[in-house]
């Protein structure tokens, strides 16, 4: 079946090679975890040299097996790993840590056999779910996902909503390798060396479970084998293993974390020396990617101008027909579908609509892992609960991760249900995002054209919506590309611009056709496109008018106003500058209390233009 | 022991009366959860009447137990208690839902019997973890702390990691109700009904579980009695229930979640029509606060000016001494102690030090439970991992819990550890929390001020230390007042100002110097309080010099460059802006090479500065 398979000496001398290599390269970093990677070099070395099928030369084969390295600060096990499929060379492997080099000091996908960055612990599990779902459902392909865990790591509530979520997919093609050195950062991990008490909880959880000595390679052997061979629910090896394995000096020791060795010389000559064993990795087999064929002629769905419809109803539609027309689309749903309105997508693509239950950092991060095999992720949510996948969201812009994400519920206009259920902060999370887009519609067919569009946005992608049902204000022929506007109103005698997106961009109408009535001519912006925002046109409405000011159902801090304040951030001469948003906490009361209690409605808007034109004549 | 405890069909009377009161407070409002009330109403009532020991009378009495109703959404059913209770009448519990009511649609402390806001499941737990660790570790008052909790919210990370927090110590003054109405909100939940698995995972974690009939008063009342009596471990009580229990209609239906009922008359007589019984609910222990006696005498620490000190290090140096001088600051880690410099307390103080292992949320909602114990929590973690608590700490805001939390390891400077370790997007974070006091210090002295200044900050209050040493800029005699700045170069030549914060008021004056050879004259601000902002000093240094600079390590979207852009956000004629900030994804490199490669250190700084004037020249 496979190349060349070494016996248990050779897995044994692979080991300490994986061990060597690794105290090497933090040696000449001068920095690393090296004592972390020591504790799982033989479970490394095993997996590497008997189970893994994976060919290094074509990372992009349907058919490998993904590895991911949870425990990401092992960093130099997973380069000496490398090294030893003979991937990169020793003079690679010792610029691990510098500038420039491929071996960061936690694995990034600048390396082409990294599909996800770790370094964030507790996201190794999450994604790998992710990843295997889709092997199971989407690829219909018989790769493994395996996820190298440190012990300390199963503290993170990501990985039990993973733990539960597998167990209750059945996910057979993932195999959880824990190792349980039992020293954390500042001293014990919570469970210290007792493997029964992680097999408890797993197996709690539906999982199967071993144990096993994580130095010794026949019985690590047996156990990814035994993994490998069980059917109807995930398997974690759970290793019992020395931190700083190998080395007296560092051997489950206390205060060896994240150093080179004292000794590193001395170090390897204890591991017994330099190696150059080269490891046949087994190639996968060969498979064939799957993909429905888009369907033809289908069309986006179609809104009644001067009618009324939420945007989170066109996002359920417009997902629904875009799904339609891609095969590559995939929704997902933490229970909140019929708010979302995600649940159109799954009457219409069930085999492509994945349900996550109340666990938002397992749903993006199984879009992450979704993303990673070359799918289309939409996850939606409550745009305020989206905050709990607020790391997830970080590593996957560190993964170049193409996800889109959708906060349903946005702001004050959400009326009664109160503050706890108002996404009031996600425009600055999201905009801060490195790479990001973020779009946020104020009718339904700009929503459904933006769904569209960001479905080939290059990394993670933002769509915020809103719960009320509001006025269509544009046609099926208007196009709204990424990064662009729409001037609603202007002429040649506007004394301010309002610039607004979402709901506020009624309100903002409302307000000009108020400040009309008094002679105060206004232009208003329609900013769908808060990321990147369109500077030029903000820059023209300031060049012509003096005047800007942003009304958002947000926060005034990192929203939109910031994103505004940005546009003029480059030196240039800067307009005058009123920002409204939602200060203090807001309590329950119908959605247009809200909007005039917070002071973003039709008639504060009024009020703050007034004021901002009276200044502006007074210092001109 | 307690007044007039009543008999079971008391009790299920009364179970009905908290269904009636439910279903009305809805009808009234037009929205809200009824069936998820009905369906812990049994369990509410027989924890009103029997055990729950609480004065109505006096919220803040040390020795009430506490409740949590962490199913925030069925708070109708919360209202009905109190009314029960006595504590609000039927008008009042009629305005649930309106503008200026206490009723909102999810609890928050506008009530005086609400500790925490809750309605963001699966926060309810881990708060509870850190309420009962304040009864048992700081209080010693044997209040017991009462989580209501819904089977959907199982889902949710957070209770795992603090169901594994709660078992590993030993909280039986914590009780879990579970209420398994096998209904999620757009259909059933992950388990459905089947209680053993909750009781399969909970018993895994060390918790001691009773499955009750949850709509069956005696063996409710039989449950609680045995929770109560159960020493050494937490116990749950996993109740199966029906969601809508009590009207046919709607009873166990799924399309029923968080609506009211379609004929709230006719549920009203299914019910048995409405009633006015009173509770006497049980009155707390006579117990007294306890509190270390504040030292007397004892000094900050001091740091020579001219050395060199990290800021993480003021930092814990700074808390340990606090932590002398107030007995009410403890300290909460999540095994990073060594890196954020909170095990400097933790040595001093032994007995207010708390460690959570790597598990932001519970460690950020263990903060807010401890807060809400009158204790003074500071929770410190690297600054990138504070973003897994995000909604927690929204949470809090909305809670208005005088919490303080510190990131280290802020920004590229860190250096090798790359991307995923550095905290980037947390000036974002922490600056859209509405009521928060953001604080940035660039050297050790300040940062002991402001360690001191953040203790008596109102709400959500935030420190961002640096990892690698900076110069000790300032003596033991400044003062930092938050809201504050430093001008720390001035003159009446300045041609701009450069503003940063942290890191970077060292890269400025290093720009300052480096321009000053050439001839330009540039003020430098220290903007140490990012949050709020030092808007005069600002304003007049645009008033000086028509031109300012941001440079901070963190994105450009929502830090202090947001920051100083909203100092000129009223309207008032704007400077030239420009901001440096961190744009991309960074790779591993030494702190040095990190800060030239995004362009925030002295020699970026300064070309952007010859730039900004040159621009402004051209066109003043």
């Amino acid at each position: 079946m496979r190349a060349a398979a070494p016996d248990d000496a050779h897995l044994a001398r692979l080991g300490q090679q994986l061990r060597v290599d690794a105290v090497r390269a933090a040696d000449a970093a001068g920095s690393g975890h090296p004592t972390s990677a020591m504790s799982a070099a033989d479970i490394a070395a095993v997996l590497l040299a008997r189970h893994l099928r994976y060919d290094f030369d074509r990372p992009d084969h349907p058919g490998n097996d993904r590895l991911i390295l949870s425990k990401g600060h092992a960093s130099p096990l997973l380069y000496a790993m490398y090294k030893a499929a003979g991937a990169v060379d020793d003079a690679e492997l010792l610029t691990f840590r510098t500038r420039d080099s491929r071996l960061e000091g936690h694995p990034t996908p600048r390396l082409p056999w990294v599909d996800v960055a770790t370094g964030s612990l507790g996201q190794g599990l999450p994604i790998g779910v992710g990843m295997a779902l889709a092997g199971k459902a989407l690829d219909q392909i018989p790769y493994r996902v395996w996820v190298l865990s440190g012990d300390g790591e199963m503290a993170e509530g990501s990985v039990w909503e993973a733990v539960e979520h597998a167990g209750q997919e059945r996910l057979d093609n993932l195999v959880l390798l824990i190792d349980v050195n039992r020293l954390g950062q500042r001293g014990p991990t919570r469970l210290g060396g007792d493997l029964g008490a992680y097999a408890r909880r797993l197996e709690a959880f539906g999982w199967h479970t071993l144990r096993v000595d994580g130095h010794d390679t026949a019985a690590v052997d047996a156990a990814l084998a035994a993994a490998d061979a069980t059917a109807g629910r995930p398997t974690a090896v759970i290793a019992g293993t020395d931190k700083g394995h190998g080395v007296a000096e560092v051997q489950d020791r206390e205060g060896r974390h994240g150093r080179p060795l004292p000794d590193a010389e001395a170090a390897v000559a204890e591991l017994g020396g330099r190696s150059e064993l080269r490891v046949d990795v087994a190639p996968p087999p060969e498979v064939r990617i799957r993909r429905r064929p888009p369907a033809q002629g289908h069309r986006p769905p179609v809104f009644d101008r001067g009618g009324q419809t939420a945007t989170r109803d066109a996002y359920g539609r417009a997902l629904a027909a875009l799904g339609t027309v891609r095969g590559d689309v995939v929704a997902l749903d933490a229970d909140v579908g019929d708010s979302t309105r995600t649940e159109f997508f799954g009457r219409e693509h069930p085999g492509r609509a994945f349900q996550f239950h109340i666990a938002e950092q397992q749903l993006v991060a199984a879009a992450v892992g979704m993303a990673s095999r070359g799918w289309n992720p939409f996850a939606a949510t409550f745009a305020a609960f989206l905050t709990r996948a607020h790391d997830v969201i970080r590593m996957a812009a560190v993964s170049h991760a193409p996800i889109r994400l959708v906060g349903s519920h946005a702001g004050v206009s959400i009326g009664e249900d109160g503050p706890s259920q108002m996404g009031l902060e996600d425009l600055a999370m999201m905009r801060a995002v490195p790479g990001s887009t973020v779009l946020y519609p104020c009718d339904a067919p700009q929503t459904a054209r933006l769904v569209a569009a960001m479905a080939d946005a290059p990394g993670v992608a933002y769509l915020r919506t809103t719960r009320s049902a509001t006025p269509v204000l544009y046609g099926p022929e208007d196009a709204f590309p990424i990064g662009g506007s729409r001037v609603l109103r202007s002429s040649d005698r506007d004394r301010a611009c309002i610039v607004a997106a979402g709901v506020t961009v009624h309100e903002a109408l409302g307000a000009a056709r108020l400040l009309d009535r008094e002679g105060i001519a206004v232009r208003v912006v329609d900013a769908y496109s808060v990321k990147p925002v369109d500077a030029r046109t903000l820059q023209q409405a300031a060049d012509a008018t003096g005047c800007l000011l942003t009304a958002e159902d947000h926060r005034p801090q990192g929203g939109l106003g910031d994103a505004v304040a940005e546009a003029f951030s480059d030196g240039r001469p800067a307009p005058r500058l009123v920002r409204l948003g939602v200060r203090g906490v807001p309590a329950s009361a119908t959605g247009a209390e809200q909007l005039h209690a917070v002071g973003i409605d039709a008639e504060s808007i009024a009020a703050a233009v007034r004021l901002l034109v009276a200044e502006a004549m007074v210092s001109p």
